[in-house]
């Protein structure tokens, strides 16, 4: 028996997150406005898929986040794309108010608990975002992620195999302001066999 | 200098959180039904007050929760009383439906991150509950609690000193099915001087 240190179930840990999210999610999000107590309710597709091999798009995200040079795609550890497709709940006469995107992830591990993702797009603002990631003790995945004005912190747990819990708090960076939150419920598509 | 052990931060950590959550808070609730893919938005009052000295109910409810003889009041450790009054977004047409009510929280530690927790109303059913809590690494409060049909998760957490959040999944107790999800932003009701 070969011993590996970290052990490789605990240096695997992103691996294990991205491979549990892959597949196409049904998501039913809410949005907290907390300064002007408003709901916005949301239901969405959203598809997570793992990339295998070099992509040209990686290099690119790499180069353009960081000016070190020592950022090789070599560092990435299971990259993804997410797609997703929301139809909001503010335009309820308009059906055709669907937003849709989709970006690239790339988690780069500091350890076996914890790193930096890298995103094409980011959750708050739409610009390439550079991430912190922590595992939680109970596996939870809790990620911060710096914009120019603001500070989001989102957490996922998975409820079940088939069911994933996403959490977000966006404050202001110049305080502690909290200005909104968020949580989606994410119920795994199961393709007919 | 008097060294404890375990550190006495730690051990107090129980009453840390029901210190931090006293006080008046605002609720905006969002209750996702997963099958049904319904949202229910919900705004509410919550009260948390902390008991002091021994009270009447506190020993009612401690002989109610146990058979076993040796749980005396001496182990609850800073027990709280939650007050809550909902007005729901079902009945759109009806102002008046206003749920409300009460419930004694009693925290029995076992250790310094971890313990018993007796509620007079459970929060899935109507009937007193005896929970399990445990604190994560990074202060997050877990509860669980197993209801006759059902096993409710909740976990709260501190986003600032007067941001509270709330989760909670509750899931059949016969097998994995997760039947609905919520999520509560929390701001305290800060009172003029």
């Amino acid at each position: 028996m070969i011993t590996t240190f970290p052990p490789l179930v605990e240096r695997m840990k992103i691996e294990q997150f991205v491979a549990q999210s892959e597949g196409q999610w049904r998501s039913m999000r809410s949005g907290h406005s907390l300064a002007f107590q408003q709901f916005e309710d949301v239901l969405s597709e959203i598809t997570i898929q793992a990339i295998t091999g070099i992509h040209p798009d990686i290099t690119k995200l790499l180069q353009s986040s960081f000016s070190e040079t020592d950022i090789s795609s070599t560092k990435v550890v299971a990259p993804f794309k997410m797609e997703w497709s929301a139809e909001s709940d503010w335009e309820p006469d308009d059906p055709s108010e669907v937003s849709q995107g989709s970006c690239l992830i790339l988690p780069i591990p500091d350890d076996e608990i914890s790193g930096t993702l890298l995103r094409s797009v980011g959750y708050a603002e739409s610009e390439s975002a550079k991430s912190h990631y922590r595992f939680l003790n109970d596996g939870t995945f809790v990620l911060t992620t710096k914009y120019e004005q603001s500070i989001a912190e989102e957490r996922i747990w998975f409820a079940s195999e088939n069911v994933r819990c996403r959490s977000s708090i966006l404050r202001t960076s110049a305080g502690s302001g909290i200005l909104q939150t968020s949580f989606a419920s994410e119920v795994r598509r199961i393709q007919a066999p």
